[in-house]
């Protein structure tokens, strides 16, 4: 019985066994695996362990795998069956519950609440980052396992424990070990939906530039009464730099910056179009209204495909209370860029340099610190995974799933493709209300179940 | 015994009593009178109680006066002596330290430095601006008391706590008791020497207007993977603020800006133009040799007769080390002018607000809050004081004295004028690299003591 002979099977499996899988998720939530702080490292270590355990019933091999910060649960297939090599990622660590008081109920005391709307939610911290999400995962791989004795493909699995902490060990685990994870394809279940009826897979990951720029112009504050109109401000100097850097049409004016930029396939733009993204919903939402990027563009294409800058930080003069008539020595600036399709981290770090050199008076000076590169990451929208899941999502969900761009980066995903050439597949089921690193965290139960029925359709299709 | 019969001993009087003179200036100095920072409130009221201590030792009758901020300390004669009735002012407050790791001892911990090329210094926060100045006005007036048992004039002295964070409790005070300050001329010592040699009165002081402002974007800190290229940013926003305030000529953009500003007559401007200020000599100084100002005017009339404006502080979004992706939701600036001439600076903060206003997009917010509107200050330059003055100095230091124009305000010369119809007489000793307002405060002991016995000199000259 193939894969896709059995998907009936094993679809019917998950909605009788929704109650267990449900049970097995809030052993899971009750467990305080907070990576950040030292005081639950035994609670991380059990999370582990019972992802281990868990992931063993499934019939692979797991152990933990001891780093500088908290263990990586590794789980591999007892022996080859020959198809399509894939590695699942995923993490049972979550952030901190602070502040505490706002949360209705205690966060790793799961429950289920009806909200009334046909809509029901499992409550706790994790709930959806990433214990729920990388449950549909493994409960889509334990119906197989029920129904046909197997999983449907090899299937590595790799669970860390500091993602919310900043990955610290993991890039160096998979660069000492990466002979046993160069295989075909990785797996993510990280990322959300377009909206509660429609699916999404994330085929680009922007990339980035960080920059500190420091400018320097007396050698000491000074008195704007004494040297106002005369001596140049450094502040003035940021000022015009980072005006500069847009145009009046929101374009980045940096020359070469767009080089590696490509336009999206018309039809996957005709898709993005077609899902009228409007600016009083996304931008509503943080209380604005009117998009600030380029203006021939989309806001969709603006926030997922398209190259952007931001000055994240900027510090110079007297920031107390109250005046003081300073003109200050220095100002300071941080500087990123959002990166998308061939664009050359380290290209676009020289030429914003050079950008800003020529734009510092001869008799000031300037200094720079990078604090990242990291080029974008685009999963080509023709390959087979990518035709295989859209097709499956459309048939669990009714609804053609979209092809996105996500703003931010994951930084694995980079590592995957830098370490081990591999790609990564990522699809998730959150939503845009599940209140992530938040108090009340949730995951709807749509999201759990028919996200573990997902899994399995796209499991099928691969294996097919 | 006159005064004019009383100076050769006064000045000897000054010579022999400089030790103690300085332990005085020490013991002043070690009051940490910041005036901005409400942390040093109860250390601004022991300066002002100091000085009200101080002057009662001259025969004064002295008390703090209470506002709604610091107190103001106000010292009268015992009884009329008939002659010309003069109001010394001067401020008890000084400047914040920071960046309090570049003073090479601690701020207010005063200390004597030998430079090695026959100047000593006094270096401590306050030592220039305005205890040392305002002191060498206060040990001449001891000296006369001290050789003559009365000071040689009806002198009325008003110290201040607030001048180095916008005066603000001083202009309702002045109104309020206006008539106790009607007199005939106010004498500040306050301001500058042309050189270390040369002798200087202040006829001019530029006026000023001093913004705070804030933008406001979204309700909440942004991701900018997730909104970088979608939502405002308002560090942005402020930076094209800033960068729009000045042309590519130098001249300052605001519509009306300018309106009030006179050019110089033409023998004044000649004599300034004699003077030959140099940019590598007066930016030298400083590390830089650019003028940064309006292109087509002589650095001089710059710095001193022409309005200029600067941007004195700006803080927004993630300003710690290494990098936060983060699109903050405020930012703001402290931006300042000074002005000229007839400027009316109600006017030019109006004016200011509406450029401002007209480049904020309509979906953000921008909030102002005034430091400072004080008008600028010419004073007639054959008037009797001056003429007076000039000879004086003249006397003490063997160079002709200038009259300049300053570059900063000092708003209550304009209160005197406007509220009390009273000309100010305007001496000072600083120097140009007294590093007022900035880490390693000095005073060169010659400005302290050769000051003390040029305010002797004018004392009796204004006398007789």
């Amino acid at each position: 019985m193939t894969p896709t002979q059995a998907l009936p099977k094993v679809l019917d499996r998950i909605d009788a066994d929704l109650e267990h899988s449900l049970a097995r998720l809030f052993d899971f939530l009750r467990l305080q695996s907070i990576s950040t702080d030292p005081a639950y490292a035994d609670q991380c270590r059990a999370a582990a362990q019972f992802v281990a355990h868990d992931l063993e019933t499934l019939g692979l091999k797991a152990e933990l795998r001891e780093t500088k910060g908290h263990p990586v649960v590794v789980a591999k297939p007892q022996r080859r069956n020959g198809g399509l090599r894939a590695l699942f990622y995923g993490h049972y660590d979550v952030q901190p519950v602070d502040p505490l008081e706002l949360w209705q109920t205690p966060p790793f005391d799961p429950r289920i609440e009806d909200l009334g709307n046909g809509r029901r939610i499992v409550v706790a911290r994790g709930a959806c980052d990433d214990k729920g999400q990388l449950m549909t995962f493994v409960e889509a791989c334990r119906a197989f396992k029920h129904v046909t004795g197997e999983l449907p493909l090899d299937i590595t699995v790799m669970i860390e424990g500091e993602e919310e902490c900043g990955s610290k060990s993991l890039f160096p685990f998979v660069k000492e070990n990466a002979d046993e994870f160069r295989l075909d394809l990785a797996l993510v279940c990280d990322t959300g939906m377009w909206s509660p009826t429609v699916p999404s897979i994330t085929t680009s990951l922007r990339g980035l530039v960080y920059e500190d720029v420091t400018v320097t112009a007396a050698d000491r504050d000074l008195h704007s009464g004494l040297f106002g109109g005369a001596a140049q401000n450094p502040i003035r100097v940021l000022a015009k730099i980072i005006a500069a850097l847009h145009d009046d049409e929101g374009r980045i004016a940096i020359p070469g910056f767009y080089d590696g930029v490509r336009e999206l396939p018309p039809d996957i733009r005709a898709d993005l179009k077609a899902l009228n993204l409007m600016p009083e919903d996304f931008l509503g939402q943080v209380g604005l209204r009117l998009p600030a990027g380029e203006k021939d563009r989309m806001l969709i294409e603006a926030i997922s495909t398209r190259p952007a800058c931001d000055t994240n930080g900027i510090v110079g003069g007297y920031t107390g209370e109250g005046a003081k008539t300073v003109i200050p020595a220095q100002a300071q600036a941080k500087i990123s860029f959002r990166l998308v399709g061939d664009q050359d981290p380290e290209k676009i770090r020289d030429a914003f340099r050079a950008f800003v050199r020529e734009r510092v008076p001869a008799d000031c000076k300037v200094a720079f610190e990078n604090h990242g590169c990291a080029p974008a990451l685009q999963l080509p929208f023709d390959s087979p995974a990518i035709v295989k899941t859209r097709q499956a999502l459309q048939d669990e969900w009714g609804a053609k799933a979209v092809t996105v761009g996500a703003g931010g980066s994951i930084p694995i995903v980079g590592d995957f493709k830098r370490l081990l050439g591999m790609d990564t597949l990522m699809v998730g089921f959150a939503l845009d209300d599940d209140r992530v690193h938040s108090p009340n965290e949730k995951y709807d139960l749509a999201s759990f179940h028919k996200g573990t029925r997902s899994w399995a359709r796209i499991l099928a299709a691969l294996a097919g």
